[in-house]
């Protein structure tokens, strides 16, 4: 064991950034605090109350009992979704220690652990009698992307200062899998990647050099065609990433989440391999599908039909799928570039996904999610019911919990660990990238320091950085400054803008404050030519926020699908954000293509702007992110 | 029986026109023309070939010899499209009689024959041992839709004038689905409709009172919620057409050749049992899709997850499934409703889908077909292994065969009967709807006429109509007028303009000939502005084709993604249609999104554009048919 209580979910050998580790830096409240809040109150609580009544987690103990033969609850990989729920425990009690939680914990931990077979193997869906063979479906069966869950879960445990079963389970079976699929094993990769990040944070902390070794194996497998997927058609491979090698690749493509669990994967293997070529290729790939393949609110994933990125530029708001785990992915992708190269631009991005994209998942209280998010809603959607799995949530409000559960668990362990995605530092400095309220207490090269960031962003630009305890040496402490404030932003005093952030190198004193002044105004945001399905639209952002227009803040029968409005009629006052909507009324044809260009009867009111993340929580309603450009 | 050698595909007893048989209308040649001889030398003889090399005919053999399970060939309803290849092979007999295609077409009858069971039941999927139990799985299984084709594909063998085999077959089948699933038998309904039509017109032809029952009580019990389908969610209903009534639906939604194919028997139903209020609801239903869920191609059904149509003009050209059965379902139910009202209305739509969504699935060769006819393809397509199946050949170029081989075998009894849907008669009157090459003979109250129609329609507006014989008491042509001709349209003599029609009532001569001009000016079509994907585009129209810009008519290295166009620069000359397209050159951003309206450095040329359903035959392309507009 080498490191234990050090860094996040992920810590980079040669990264230029260090991350911090949950006992250097802890939110404190305000607009993320109330976020952790709802996650520690009801989404946990929430996913192991599913998982419990509807068998997911007693799947662990009829495996145990020899009974799970003819007994499995939910789909195959069900078992990932325990093991990301104990990784939001973990997360949450790093963060606020509690009795009753450790107890449920330390519980589900043993149900998990009582499962393990006698050679480290634990997958409660395959490989006991009456069940289908171990590794007898690798494209969909994903055993070893739950495997991927566990060893993030026991990372997580570990990290936050605990040595006990969970992380044994992970050590057992992380050593079944280098016998099973090792240099002498099977040549085979999982069909969701996931278990190359887990295998090298696992080898991160334990040092055991075979873990590093078997992530360096998959990820050099992949791209091989070792996959087979025939009801895919010709694009199977695509699909899996399995069709050009990773290094080969120059854009992200297939499955969302998989491409993006899998450029995580190959990143950390080529910190850990020294392996630039590995690293540019994947940043390459990225830069590429941010710049073509991305929507304003960060979401990717543009097909529904195989939860796919589509082509570039295509970017269609209202079939956007835009997977919310597919946004925690790019979080986990953009976290590892910004670590190894330190360019804010990744931070940037993000703050962007996390606030648009991921935050837009859950319910305001923590216990329904959107697993897909579109940019517009046509449709008033219809209410889950509050009892019944759910599927995908296409059409409808945000619901409890789904046949594929994949991004209510997700959501968990992303927001407990939340803060650790805040700021980083260097053998000289701090680095913040986000804004909120939270404490930082690291070491330096110089000695301690010791933070305190106060901030009511993302709805406030002003941003407080109190130095409570520093080394008698210079120090560098950079605050971002997002590229929609640069020439705005104004800091408290002279400091340079290097590389997207204010940078002060100079000796501080307990007590002194630094103050940012970040520009909270609305403006109006144009697409690219290219980007077909928006074209005339155009879309309002707040600071960091994308704005939504929601049919709920029109007159009452008004749809969102009706509307235009003028850019020049934006406001901002206060919290209040407006726009001068207008009502078209084309005349009811029987054919809705013409040779004259259609206009109606229109009607003109003004309309409230709310922030993406926050729509459909107050009924059901129609929603759109572009708004058709008058004229 | 009481009918044969009358009518088509369809005929109803209580229709406004009546549909004229094989032996009363036939094309002689013109662009129809060539379309049958390439179905008949090449298609026909291509779904058999690919259907013997991949088992599929085989099953029936097996299924005969006791030696079925475990042998089947390919998914569970590949039955259908032997039964769709009989109708088209049944329909090509009658139209040019061939001793080696009806040696062809009799073996491979008795061959489907031989694996009838004694209780005239007929599946190669399902019921013998070791197979699935007969209808356990309604939902997907798809028994009573092959059963369906069946009795299309003998409706068609006794119009063209033989009671054999085949119509034996149907008869003891539909007797065996009668007992199934009649009063006293099992409350139950296909995933698929279409067993409807096939079961009206089974009665129809052969009086049997059971059959329309039975397809009444199909229809009654739909949108009772019959069918499960956890895997599609809480939509699944609406997929099926299960969550509401027939009677009670206000549009078309869920799965679109499903809908389309029971609405077609629901009108069959309602023709046969004067329900006018079923006859409205359908006529209403489709009303609303086609004025709000239609391409402009004629296309619908615009998402490719679960093949569905979307909402309310969500109709996204890039994503557009429009696949081309669904194009042939359209094509189904507007013929019914044209011979219900008279509307010529339903004629036009016909004449569009056909030209611009069905014809586009054939390569020119007739061996390769689109499954989905999308009207934006952003890659060149990949081009299909000719030996392999393929898979719906999104973003590839025609296919040979694919996995669900729908397409194919719907094209060839399509095209192969395609005559029939271009003329009807009445009482007093024949009804010309579409245009070419073609000679009617037929009887109406008055006496026999012959007609003989001459067009190189739809690239020449000239149309004569040339009467060959005529009796000597007043008779009414009618010609149709497109909509998008009315104005121009020119006919030799007076007449008036009735119903989308120019009229010609009087006594004729034999020998006399009216000539219709109709002005094939190439036009610029504006799309609804609620159609959000195509705003600030626009779209050419010749006469009744739908053209298309490709990137093989563009310089070397242009993509059709970055090209606008100013709709005044639209030309035709003869039979070239030019447009000046500029090719955007916008700076390379990190981001695609920006405080200004983005734009760059022009080029300019002159391209041609062609007809949509010719596109992708001169190797892969890029092609678009909704061109965004300059400025």
């Amino acid at each position: 064991m080498t490191s234990l209580r050090t860094g996040g979910p992920v810590h980079p050998s040669h990264a230029v950034l260090r991350p911090l580790g949950p006992d250097e830096i802890a939110i404190t409240g305000g607009f993320w605090g109330e976020r952790q809040e709802v996650n520690a109150r009801a989404t946990i609580a929430h996913c192991q109350e599913w998982m419990e009544r509807i068998g997911w987690i007693g799947n662990f103990d009829r495996a145990a009992a020899g009974t799970i033969a003819g007994s499995h609850a939910g789909i195959e990989f069900v078992d990932s979704e325990v093991y990301k729920l104990l990784e939001a425990m973990a997360w949450e009690l790093a963060r606020r220690p509690d009795d009753e939680l450790e107890a449920r914990y330390e519980a589900l931990v043993a149900r998990v652990a009582a499962a393990q077979e006698s050679d480290g193997y634990l997958h409660t869906s395959f490989g006991r009698d009456g069940q289908p063979a171990r590794y007898s479906n690798l494209e969909f069966g994903h055993e070893l992307y739950c495997f991927g869950h566990l060893f993030q879960a026991a990372v997580a445990r570990l990290r936050t200062g605990h040595d006990d079963l969970l992380p044994q389970v992970a050590r057992r079976l992380a050593d079944h899998v280098s016998e099973a699929f090792g240099p002498t094993g099977r040549v085979g990769v999982c069909g969701h990647p996931e278990i190359e990040m887990g295998l090298v944070e696992l080898f991160r902390i334990t040092g055991e050099l075979r873990y590093l070794e078997q992530a360096e194996l998959f990820i050099a497998r992949r791209g091989t065609g070792t996959l087979r997927g025939a009801s895919f058609g010709p694009f199977a491979q695509e699909y899996f990433q399995d069709d050009v090698p990773v290094r080969e690749a120059v854009t992200m493509r297939g499955h969302a989440v998989r491409a993006l669990y899998l450029a995580s994967g190959a990143l950390d293997v080529a910190d850990e391999t020294r392996d630039d070529a590995l690293a540019d290729a994947v940043a390459l790939q990225w830069a590429s599908a941010v710049a073509r393949r991305t929507y304003v609110t960060g979401g990717v994933g543009s097909h529904h039909q195989d939860e796919a990125f589509g082509d570039d530029f295509e970017l269609p708001p209202d079939r956007a799928y835009a997977e919310t785990c597919a946004g925690i992915a790019s979080v986990m992708l953009s976290w590892r570039l910004l670590l190894e190269s330190g360019d804010e631009r990744y931070a940037e991005l993000i703050e962007r996904t996390l606030l648009n994209n991921v935050l837009a998942s859950p319910r305001e209280d923590g216990r329904a999610f959107y697993y897909t998010n579109t940019l517009h809603q046509r449709m008033p959607g219809a209410i889950p019911d509050e009892h019944e799995l759910s599927h995908r949530a296409e059409a409808s409000l945000r619901a409890p919990w789904f046949e594929v559960s994949c991004c209510p668990t997700n959501v968990a362990r992303t927001l407990a660990s939340i803060g650790l995605y805040f700021a980083t530092a260097t053998g000289d400095g701090v680095q913040l990238h986000q804004y909120g309220d939270y404490e930082i207490a690291t070491t330096l090269d110089a000695g301690a320091v010791r933070l305190r960031v106060a901030s009511g962003y993302p709805f406030d630009g002003g941003v407080e950085v109190t130095v409570t305890d520093a080394p008698s040496a210079e120090i560098a402490l950079r605050l971002r400054v997002p590229a929609w404030a640069v020439g705005q932003a104004a800091l408290s005093e002279d400091a340079a803008l290097v590389g997207g952030a204010f940078e002060v190198r100079r000796t501080f004193r307990a007590g002194e404050t630094l103050r940012l002044e970040l520009p909270l105004t609305a403006r109006v945001t144009y697409p690219d030519p290219r980007i077909d399905a928006v074209r005339g639209d155009f879309a309002v952002e707040r600071g960091p926020l994308v704005l939504a227009l929601e049919s709920v803040d029109l007159p009452a029968g008004w749809s969102v699908n009706d509307v235009e409005a003028d850019p020049a009629t934006l406001r901002a006052d206060g919290d209040v954000t407006e726009l001068s909507v207008t009502r078209r009324a084309p005349a009811e044809a029987s054919w809705p293509y013409a040779s004259d260009r259609l206009s109606g009867e229109a009607e003109r009111v003004t309309a409230r702007l709310v922030p993406y993340y926050s729509w459909a929580n107050r009924g059901p309603s129609t929603m759109r992110v572009w708004i058709p450009r008058v004229g």
